[in-house]
């Protein structure tokens, strides 16, 4: 189902900015028997990555009410929210005052292999490489183009994710999903502030892996650190956690850092 | 008037990779007196940007038919062409094969105060740089984020254009225009190899420079070259020609460049 400020519909004003310019922001989430999961934490990276663009952020009561009407008697679905900046005049410059426009629009769970999660996944490394734009670094936004080439490099449907570097030859994450390595016997994740999206699974865990007598180091991450890693983990909001088995010609076995985030992750927040 | 593949319409699908992710590229032209001027190159530049991203081009008769239907009885109209990957299912993976939405729109031509062209403009010197992507550069696609950022930095109207820099300082275009400075008794345009989009009128006045005894070379300029600069003007196919004015604290008088450059541009092509 489809709500679009509110209302069920299947489409989208053709003047929308978010179509125009990609002037907007989205979040995708789970809701799990009827519960949107993680719900407060993905309203404030929302409410974050609007007040970014200066885009009006819709209230998180009205929001939370669209979800669940989207969802409607699906237990369990993939909820998508897009907040763009709303239809506007031809032109660059933002309309005074903005109003934006809300799709919240749900999908089914996918379904991945049950070995993904059990053993891990394979990893095409992309040769699409992220640019450092820090203006826009860490933000959910629209121009999702790089992503779109990156994961446009393969179709093998036994590889599910590929691993982007930036220009320098950092590993910044996944195309949809953040990434995670063990090293020196401690947590590690990119640095986010010149490319790259700050998911809320990552957030997660670097808020709780204190809590856990672990700590989680943002850091340039080089892709040889990568390969050099005892474990490496891909996670976001829809798959959890995975482990890589395979990348770039280096293999992994099982490690227990997976199974111990996840198990950090499964916990209700407030 | 909107026609969406060819249907009066007033919205796309809220499906559409063009809203997902900016998954697509875009034209504006001028028609006047009922005919879309320069469209073989406005065309054939579409092409090039739909396979650069591996977007199914909708054919030249197709869209030349859209676009005078669009226009209809408007004698001068602007008319805005996006064409998109079409809708998928979520995620970044194009679909294969893919459906291109293709969007025809209208608008009345904007009018810019005289002056602009018989005396030039002022430019506001934009905060916001342009990130090294060569993959996307020169492509007029939908991921244009930083045009927006640029273009919410002022809002005088007086002030009808910005100037963008790239990571490195270099001077790479305006918000909606192309760039061309006069040193050293020479023109010269930036090198959009690395970020920004590489118009149809400056490709024309490249392509005829030669023709009038002139050159134009692509170059990297720094900010302080286009500031030392005898003129500076920018390009589009919606202004044609302005010269600047006033940037940055330095002013120029009312050369010869921008006059001469209109008139090469003012002669119709096959």
């Amino acid at each position: 189902m489809i709500l679009v400020n509110g209302v069920a519909a299947d489409s989208v004003a053709a003047t929308d900015r978010g179509l125009a310019y990609g002037d907007g922001v989205f979040r995708t989430l789970l809701v799990k028997q009827g519960k949107a999961r993680y719900w407060r934490r993905h309203y404030r990276k929302l409410e974050c990555d609007c007040t970014a663009l200066a885009v009006p952020c819709p209230a998180e009561a009205l929001l939370a009410e669209e979800v669940k009407r989207a969802a409607g008697d699906q237990a369990d679905c993939v909820v998508k929210i897009i907040v763009t900046r709303g239809s506007g005049e031809r032109g660059y410059a933002p309309p005074q005052p903005a109003a934006s426009t809300r799709i919240v629009m749900t999908g089914v769970l996918p379904q991945y292999p049950a070995e993904f999660a059990r053993t891990g996944v394979k990893l095409h490394l992309c040769a699409t490489r992220l640019a450092h734009q820090p203006r826009l670094a860490g933000i959910k936004h629209l121009n999702r183009l790089e992503n779109v080439l990156a994961r446009a490099e393969w179709s093998d449907p036994a590889i599910p994710e590929g691993l982007m570097l930036d220009q320098d030859g950092n590993a910044i994450g996944g195309t949809m999903t953040n990434l995670l390595i063990v090293a020196d016997g401690g947590l590690m994740t990119p640095d986010l502030s010149r490319c790259g999206v700050a998911g809320v699974t990552r957030e997660r865990i670097m808020d709780v892996a204190g809590a856990h007598g672990e700590a989680c180091h943002e850091a340039h991450i080089p892709l040889a650190r990568v390969l050099e890693a005892d474990e490496v983990l891909l996670v976001n909001s829809v798959i959890g956690v995975w482990q890589v088995a395979e990348c770039a010609g280096r293999t992994w076995r099982a490690g227990a850092a997976a199974a111990r985030v996840r198990q950090w992750l499964d916990v209700e927040e407030s």
